[in-house]
């Protein structure tokens, strides 16, 4: 057991790794700029990392696992917060090192690697299409660097495409998923075209082969936390499949497969044919594998957004006067 | 002409950019903890850049040229100084970009290579050894992304060894020419053979080939910056020497080649055998080429140090009660 300070606590990662961590019996400190949920096990520290990091030396934590990041959907690909990120990531680092921490887990992506292969080992060339992989890429130079020099371990956690409950609306899976449920409702049709046109796959969505990988992140990022790998460790399922079998998958699941047209919108910039891990060394430290069939993660993903959906509806339905 | 922020302007290499600057018609505006000597032309800015980087929007300079880091002889291979200066870096570099500027250039060091190679042109594999070189390559990557992205040039001048006026005492031409000289007066017989025995050179010194690049150093920076080029620059002479034949002129040109001796320190860590840029790149936007000859660098260098060292045994000589 070991005293943990996570960042990033109420993020799309970190509140999938929170129960992870303490069910392995860490002592976990949950850092955020709101609190999340009370949970046995967890204290919370409100703060904003980019205003200081004040609390690596109240905490004293052993064990850093370091989520937090800039991640608005459709900017963060190209914002200049991604660079404040990697300032504030190394003074978070230097704050750990300087109160005698002694492992860390820092996320990087698979925006790092060249997007050319198919297949990604951790040693895959480095070459980032995005000012995001470049951060992230630029972070583990330095951060890696100063671990070895001050003998903190360092597992540099890369992760791909994940899926799951509290996904930002706009990317793919929930976009899709918020488009097909709300089909099923009483939208105007002008309402209801834009929405599902906007859902409409890429042609290139037929061939494009992406990793998936659901709650599981979370198991593996604690895994890997409790783990004595060091350096680049893919964080993903290692299995690919086409998107717009993905598409597929998910528009059966809420029941409206008709509503799902492959090839309206146009091909994006950076959007490689195949993103798919080498999941080898995250394997070694899981307890479980494979992880979570897609199926069932996928199940469970739109039974969220559809209680979420049906929260909408009933709240406008009590409360006509407030959404007119 | 531009309006330029020069930062470290107070540092080795930022001396004698100054002036260069000043020659080329910019109005320079120099930043330094400290003010330097007032040049026609030069509006010194005192600041710390770790503290904050306010002198950027006050300014709103056209050309950013960042030569500050931290630099001190013996630790800055390896101290966690070297992260703070990557935080404060990308932070300068933000407000430049915020405050509308155009061009940048930042120094970066031949220590971002592998160690492996005879020769470095700007494309030689990057593993850098040690902390400093791991700062400056993840930087590097950081910036370049920004910059694409903002729209704002960047070069990054990888700085060879360097060797001239004011240069740290410790390092390997000012402690030779150092020892030499004292060598020349009446020190006592164990202070003598103290001085002149740290001054040995390493076995492997008759085979370790390095760069020796003079004051054309700042030349090289200041026509880097009125140049267009982008990307990684090698800023070098292209010309390399063995290390014992530098000591040999060096030695010569101080008129005691009887005190050097070849062989009597241990050989150190990540020395590499030979260590000489291509310089292809940097000779495309410099007016003179060939620099100034190696003998007349060190001849300027050891002369300057010449009265460096008389200067202390005049003022021994005047005032012997303070030093007693």
């Amino acid at each position: 057991m070991s005293r943990v300070l996570l960042t990033g606590a109420s993020g799309f990662v970190g509140r999938c790794t929170l129960p992870a961590l303490v069910r392995a019996g860490h002592e976990v400190h949950a850092l955020a700029r709101r609190s999340g949920p009370a949970l046995d096990g967890v204290v919370w520290h409100e703060a904003d990392l980019l205003a200081g990091c004040g609390v690596v030396a109240e905490v004293e934590p052993e064990l850093l696992v370091h989520l937090a990041w800039y991640a608005e959907h459709g900017r963060f690909w190209s914002s200049p917060e991604n660079v404040r990120w990697v300032e504030c990531s190394l003074a978070l680092l230097r704050a750990f090192v300087t109160a005698g921490g002694r492992r860390a887990v820092m996320a990087g992506s698979c925006a790092e690697y060249e997007w050319s292969a198919q297949l990604y080992p951790e040693d895959a060339p480095l070459r980032p299409a995005t000012l995001y992989g470049a951060a992230k890429h630029g972070l583990h130079v330095v951060a890696a660097a100063l671990c070895e020099r001050a003998g903190v371990e360092l597992a540099w956690g890369r992760l791909f495409f994940l899926y799951g409950p509290h996904e930002q609306p706009g990317r793919f899976v929930p976009s899709l998923v918020l488009a097909l449920l709300r089909g099923d409702h009483s939208l105007s049709e002008t309402k209801f075209t834009s929405v599902v046109q906007a859902m409409n796959l890429r042609p290139a969505h037929a061939e494009e082969i992406r990793e998936a990988f659901g709650a599981d992140a979370g198991q593996a990022v604690a895994a890997l936390a409790a783990s004595s790998l060091t350096g680049a460790v893919n964080v993903a399922s290692g299995e690919g499949l086409a998107l717009a079998d993905l598409g597929r998958r998910i528009a059966a699941l809420t029941g409206r497969p008709e509503l799902l047209r492959i090839g309206a919108l146009p091909q994006r910039e950076h959007d490689p044919p195949s993103l798919v891990a080498n999941a080898a060394r995250i394997r070694t430290v899981l307890a479980r594998w494979p992880p979570t069939p897609l199926e069932d993660g996928l199940r469970e993903t739109v039974a969220w957004w559809r209680g979420r959906v049906e929260g909408e509806h009933q709240s406008v339905g009590a409360q006509p006067e407030r959404d007119s």
